[in-house]
């Protein structure tokens, strides 16, 4: 039997990548990455407002052509491989990422009377100027008694779409009011290369409307024209005009032209996208009980769970919905605001030139963090330099550094800033277990999770529990590729192209007792912090918080 | 009239400077710095314990010969100047910085048998080793119901006298043993110069005994015997046997062979010593309601009060010691763990390379940090690195930075630093307004003042109130040098001396409204985490820290 091929295309922060697997071996034979030109790396911000985080989505359309054709052309030096042989491609994004669009779906950012107006571009995930907007959209929802924020954690955030439009009507009425509609990047890749772009017959994928929109079945789809109305006159006009899909379902077939300039034939089926953290989680082997964090720039937690076991609503967790990982099961989703972009801020913003520059500096740093014993350096920090995701849902928190003295060393603030980050991961293994969702295994994935052997270590011994990574390199490309297989029929599930195309490698990252032993302490520092700063609720005395942390260090030091 | 000249030789952290004056207008002629050759810019450090701070005796003795002889070396050049017109000389130090001497008053790291032994140097002001002695001292003494702790704020601290010899007694008994006596750095050094080393016989300043070893005529003199031993059985042996006096006393009369060694004739008085703050309090013109802040690595604030009103204790006060500053008035200390150090740490350790290295990046730091508005970081830092002097008097506190972005800039944090350090000042301003002593003006000098116009604007803002600085350079050895013209007879009196020898420049500081009612709420933020984590009293929430961050950094980017 002949080969057969699935295209993934997974959009990042960055850059966007295509991949090309065989849909039998899950091999990996062809790649290529597309660095968005637009902006700081992709991203236009504005110095005067650091919540601003825009993208230009022409790169979206230039990057597929570009990627995708490269990918198809490396795969070329594989026996058995042809263009012919491509059953499908798969697509996924970054998200909420949503783009204003005119009747016929292209984006107004590509018009040229739009062309300089930052509101008319995508709004990347992280832009978070929307924060009034959401804290209104949440208060107004409680107000009213509406169901809508049960499968969100109970807080609607400013990185989501509704928040983002209503900003948008607020601080630009004339990109609103040339807008026929928000589409999600992750719905605009897809319906753009099948030419199915018009908002009114384009497939909205589960994922995204499920997440970010507050689309659920039990409230007829998105929220009632009556409360968006209540949120801002206009805003019902952006509801969805049609239902929303799992990926396993077909967006539509290659365009002729899109086929022509990538290098395949056209009629190639597309599949509806997802966000990147979901197909991560799909290319990285998730099932029932295995939580998939993709640890990128931020991290996303996928976990998995049967749809006949009903499930409650957990606070804080950003979703709860029906088959937005895989069809057939409950996808929950967490996150954290900031990771990668944590370490990178650190190194850029705050090291010193000893430890060399930009890659060398994170090499030093790393090495040198590795060698310090966990509680040695008598700090902990808050991972909210972009906001707290879950469990907190709230933009508006901030980093928070405690315990410096006048030898504290780059190298300890780094090792603080990743046990931060995985604290801030145990914070969200704990909430899940909490409401009765067994975490039975963690696998991760992304850049992190393949390069950093010590940031791996700190999350076994911070989490005591084993860390697993991923064989692909590439897994939410890989899960986009699955399913590119699923609607090309190579396979008849999701699931069933998971046990041909994925799994994990040999390197496990094991706790070790007495590391985990002190960050136990530490944790409830951190948790102390986390809650004094973090929520409403809390009361107490803080006097204790620096003297356990001197007196950890010293424990630290002598052993 | 002839020309009289006075040498003020002023001992600090890194270096001593000699320098000397016209005692009729305070002209300073000559001067020379010596940099103390041992240990890490002349601290003995233990990478394994960032408490330990030690000195080597021998550099204060090397440095008073080439420092001296250097100044009037450099003196000659002036007319009217020959060594025979020099009537007198101070002497100045840090403290508390004891050495344990033998009964001739040798200091033991001077002898071949315990050179290698770091607990037979002197303990540095800033060496906190004994942190656990020092709380035990002042929980001691409030268990039998001692007033000892009624003039040192009810807290005895880790870098006093006792807590240090506690702490030699239980972790170096050897050196303990062989020690006859220990003696202040400020008593050291006025003692080897004019031939009294014993410890029986030679004149221990009022201002080290005051304000580091619970000296006070009301529980004649030292604490009883009884109590000493009580903290640590033998250590009543290291009572002083001599009377305590103020700096208008004379210690000796300098011998001829350090004379020889100096350039000077034989029997040039030698005034009684004192801490660097105090003595630089009246460098600096310090009298009744002005408040005196002497700026480097760590500040020190003076402030004299007339003896004949009764002043209340004042919780957290370093000191109130009748004539510690002044002869007639109640000298009030107050301090800051850390300032320069600070921001040398900062630079030293978190300035990434685009800022330029050493001074190069102080400057940058400074230049940049100049441009942004009071408020515009989102962040706000606890000053407490090196612990806390006052008013909280607790060396186990650390240092605290919250409300980082993924945009913050070292030159923001450096900001912040300088604004925390700041914030420290005020809250000492505040402390002593609250106990009915008023600050009618505040006097600044040492480095900072000197030569850092950022800093000293932030200060007036944060402050509300001018900021004037000293006319010389040199207020500690100024003071020093006004009360070796005392001891000499050019002068009454120091207040006297004083007015013929100090003044302040041209140039105030005046606080800029707006910048001032920012500060206002800063100082809210910066007083509720001070509140929160500095006093075991405080309850509450800290939710609102952030946001109240975020808010002003909103409103301070759109002035």
């Amino acid at each position: 039997m002949a080969d057969k091929f699935a295209i993934g295309v997974d959009y990042g922060t960055n850059s966007v990548r295509a991949l090309v697997v065989n849909t039998a071996t899950g091999d990996e034979i062809g790649t290529a990455v597309y660095d968005y030109p637009s902006g700081d790396a992709g991203i236009l911000l504005d110095p005067r407002d650091p919540n601003v985080a825009r993208q230009n989505p022409a790169d979206y359309i230039d990057g597929f052509i570009d990627s995708v054709k490269k990918a198809v052309e490396q795969a070329k030096a594989t026996a058995g491989f042809s263009p012919e042989a491509v059953v499908g491609i798969g697509v996924d994004t970054t998200g909420s990422t949503p783009i204003p669009v005119d009747a016929d779906g292209v984006a107004l950012a590509c018009k040229d009377e739009f062309k300089g107006n930052p509101a008319a571009h995508a709004w990347l995930w992280k832009d978070h100027t929307s924060y009034a907007e959401a804290e209104e959209i949440s208060r107004k929802a409680r107000e009213r008694g509406e169901p809508y924020l049960a499968k969100c954690g109970g807080v609607y955030s400013s990185e989501w779409y509704w928040s983002k439009i209503t900003h948008c009507m607020r601080t630009a009425p004339e990109v609103a009011a040339a807008a026929a509609s928000w589409v999600e990047l992750a719905d605009f890749v897809p319906a753009y290369v099948t030419g199915n772009p018009a908002p009114d017959k384009l497939a909205r994928c589960i994922c995204a409307a499920g997440h970010k929109a507050l689309y659920h079945e039990s409230w007829d789809g998105l929220p009632s024209a009556e409360f968006l109305e209540a949120v801002e006159p206009g805003l019902s006009r952006f509801r969805y005009t049609t239902k929303a899909v799992p990926s396993d379902h077909k967006a539509g077939d290659l365009t002729a032209d899109i086929a022509a300039k990538v290098g395949l034939p056209a009629g190639v089926p597309v599949a509806v996208g997802a966000f990147d953290a979901h197909h991560g989680a799909v290319g990285a082997g998730a099932g029932d009980g295995t939580l998939v964090k993709i640890m990128g720039t931020s991290t996303c937690d996928c976990l998995p769970s049967p749809l006949e076991n009903a499930l409650p609503d957990i606070p804080g967790l950003c979703g709860i919905v029906p088959e937005s990982i895989l069809p057939g099961y409950y996808g929950l989703e967490a996150g954290q605001s900031a990771v990668g972009d944590i370490f990178n801020w650190f190194v850029k913003r705050l090291t010193p030139a000893s430890y060399g520059e930009g890659g060398d500096a994170h090499v030093r740093l790393t090495e040198e963090a590795a060698k310090l014993r966990p509680g040695a350096t008598g700090l902990v920090a808050l991972d909210w330099n972009n906001g707290n995701r879950t469990i907190l849902v709230d933009p508006l928190l901030t980093g928070l550094l405690i315990g410096q003295t006048l030898h504290t060393t780059a190298a300890e603030v780094y090792r603080a800033l990743v046990e931060a980050t995985a604290f801030g991961a145990l914070t969200i293994i704990k909430r899940v277990e909490e409401y009765g969702v067994s975490v039975k295994e963690v696998v991760n994935c992304g850049g992190i999770a393949e390069k950093n052997a010590f940031v791996m270590q700190v999350y076994a011994d911070v989490c005591n529990r084993p860390m697993k990574v991923s064989r692909s390199a590439q897994t939410c490309a890989l899960g986009a590729a699955i399913f590119g297989a699923v609607v090309g029929g190579a396979h008849a599930s999701a699931v069933d192209a998971q046990k041909a195309m994925t799994g994990v490698k040999e390197k496990v990252y094991t706790p070790i007792p007495e590391n985990a032993a002190v960050y136990a302490e530490l944790y409830e520092v951190y948790r102390t912090l986390h809650d004094a700063f973090g929520t409403k609720e809390w009361t107490g005395s803080l006097h204790h918080v620096m003297k356990d942390l001197i007196a950890i260090r010293e424990r630290a030091r002598k052993r």
